[in-house]
């Protein structure tokens, strides 16, 4: 079991990574400060895959569950499905000591810490990751949210969960295309802040495709822990942890142009990486055989590297842009400056971003 | 204009007291690093009063006012308003950086903080208080909440705001009712911080019930600066903040058990700090002249002290207790020690509270 150790002031806590920590999740709460009653979030899927687990490992350790299933989907990461929570955490009588524990994916995970954030004004937050991406990603650094019908994580706050624990073993029932998705962020790390584990996944990404569990624990690991460092540095996202979009400005564009679901968000993610590794070759940031090496990387990975023949570079730059042309020259673009190290570019003009989009497109080469 | 500033790192701020600094509310948000745009939060009761002098101040120092009128009642501080909040900001494009301002008393403020602290995860957030309640109380503290359908300030959070604007003219628009509300807590700051305050108050009364804008300001930069020594060695309620809770214990329950609106918040807390001076007096941690004096400032602030005779004893002791009779003995009351200093007791017994409310009927001495 590895232990990685989020740093902040009286919010730091830890991540339990490994095969199996899922059964050791009544122990690891029972030596923190928390009450003896806890409200269980979690969805179908998840939940007759490991609920039970968790529930017999809480209650070994004397804690009661009060478990409450949000249907699966990204539609109900919403305020709705937030309300049910409330009502269900104060008819079991849960006060402010008791924990709610986040067993399932993204969804479930941010949905569960934006009821924790709030419910009696804050009460302890426990993770449990059960894909790739939330072990990676957004388990860590304290985003909580619920979706607004007009926008992604519109209502949210900054919450800082006091467990985290990351067990490989549930990665094994994930869908190959949840794995990849997670991967698209992993990669990510390697680019914008660890040239030593981006050759190590360039050298063990059949490992890690295999799902070993040894592979799984440092891929974690190190994602955890670059995240870690950048979210240290910047709680609330007011300067540096925007490194942590290299990918997403395009790939949120795309993800909503394909039409959600076409592409997952890490493949749409892997083509605005491919774009913002182009535009820094234009911009004779990059290395050339630097960007080969990135795109080598997402593509043994099973993600996708081209913008797709139906999406416009024009439809692409409005949808970044947003409605308002006026914004025109407000784009802050991340871009890779090496593997390793990434930059902030505000102010970014149009041309050379729509250049780079023409030129990750199939046959263009 | 008097200036009082709350430390909190980096989440310290001002709050400026005085007849008429509404009208500086531009000029003073200006100064701080917030977007052009805010959405202004209010009631019709007090939009009808205040919101055109705070948009005519915003709108000459360059903001744009988006303005959101929520119907005037407690009932309406709950998620459907905070909803129509989120789509009235999302709406009119309100982004990370734009302020929420909330003019009008506690029910405003604690809504209009509650979306301030969850929309896009946060954004700047300015008080007006309007009532004396808000001045002194509630928009201190950084506790901003909304009701659940079963219980008060279910959901909510800690969040500071980043400006304070007390202006003493509005409460010339008050009820008497509303007033002596505020005035409750106002002495309660007296009582379990600052002995000087509360000779201050002795002697100057007349004064303040006749709303001289000197003592006003007076009276709220006290209880700000009361209020705000405590929140600052205990921002998220671990231990000393508690003391800010006396009078509140049997007041809450008196509150509840009269039926809401037939006492007022601070009519039942002034019946509430009362029962705790008696109770404090049979401990023997207080001198029963101390418990006069107590007594006396709350009658001449025109505030009830007496337990209703409809209102049975057992019925408010188990009101406090809640359902839950295996909870006995775990109650933490708050006593007066002396004017000027409160102590915390947790695990008060059952029958020395009940002998004091008791004792604290008409008739009973
Ligand atoms: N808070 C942050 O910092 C942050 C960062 C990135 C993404 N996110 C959010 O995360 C969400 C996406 O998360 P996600 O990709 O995990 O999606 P998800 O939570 O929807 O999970 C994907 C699917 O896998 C299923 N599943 C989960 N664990 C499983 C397992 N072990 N075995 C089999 N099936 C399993 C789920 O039921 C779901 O159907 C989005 O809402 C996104 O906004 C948040
Ligand atoms: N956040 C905290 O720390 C805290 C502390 C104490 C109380 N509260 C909350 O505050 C709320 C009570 O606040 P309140 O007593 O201000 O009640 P309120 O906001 O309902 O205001 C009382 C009445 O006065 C009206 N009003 C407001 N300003 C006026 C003015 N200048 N002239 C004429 N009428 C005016 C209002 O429209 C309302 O009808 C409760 O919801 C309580 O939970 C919060
Ligand atoms: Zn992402
Ligand atoms: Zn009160």
């Amino acid at each position: 079991m590895r232990d990685v150790q989020i740093n902040l002031g009286n919010r730091s806590y830890s991540i339990f990574i490994g095969q199996g920590v899922l059964d050791a999740a009544g122990t690891l709460l029972t030596g923190l400060p928390t009450g003896r009653k806890a409200l269980l979030v979690t969805n179908p899927t998840v939940a007759r895959l490991y609920a039970d687990r968790v529930t017999a490992a809480l209650t070994r350790a004397g804690i009661d569950v009060v478990r409450a299933l949000i249907p699966d989907g990204e539609q109900y990461k919403a305020l709705q499905s937030a309300e049910m929570l409330y009502d269900r955490a104060f008819a079991a009588g849960l006060d402010r000591g008791c924990p709610v524990v986040a067993l399932g994916g993204g969804v479930v995970g941010d949905l569960a810490g934006f009821v924790a954030a709030t419910y009696m004004r804050g009460v302890p937050f426990v993770q449990i990751p059960t894909t790739l991406l939330a072990q990676v990603d957004s388990s860590v650094g304290g985003k909580v949210a619920v979706n607004h019908p007009r926008g992604k994580n519109i209502i949210g706050a900054f919450y800082q969960p006091v467990l985290v624990l990351s067990d490989t073993g549930t990665l094994r029932t994930l869908g190959a295309g949840e794995v990849r998705s997670g991967l698209a962020e992993v990669i990510k790390y390697g680019i914008i802040k660890d040239a030593a584990f981006f050759t190590w996944l360039e050298n063990n990404l059949d490992h890690v495709l295999a799902l070993e569990p040894a592979a799984l624990a440092h891929v974690i690991e190190q994602s955890c822990l670059s995240k870690a460092r950048v979210v240290e540095e910047d709680e609330t996202e007011q300067g540096q942890r925007a490194i942590l979009n290299l990918g997403h400005t395009v790939g949120h564009a795309i993800e909503a142009l394909a039409g959600y679901g076409r592409y997952s968000h890490g493949e749409a993610v892997a083509i605005g990486t491919a774009v913002a590794a182009r535009l820094a070759v234009d911009l004779g940031l990059l290395q050339e055989n630097e960007e080969h090496r990135i795109r080598n990387l997402l593509a043994r990975a099973g993600l996708p590297l081209e913008v797709p023949g139906d999406i416009s570079t024009d439809a692409v730059m409005a949808a970044m842009y947003g409605d308002k042309k006026t914004r025109a020259g407000q784009i802050t673009f991340i871009l890779p400056a090496a593997i390793g190290r990434a930059v902030i570019r505000p102010g970014m003009a149009e041309e050379p971003i729509a250049r780079a989009i023409d030129n990750c497109r199939a046959g263009s080469d």
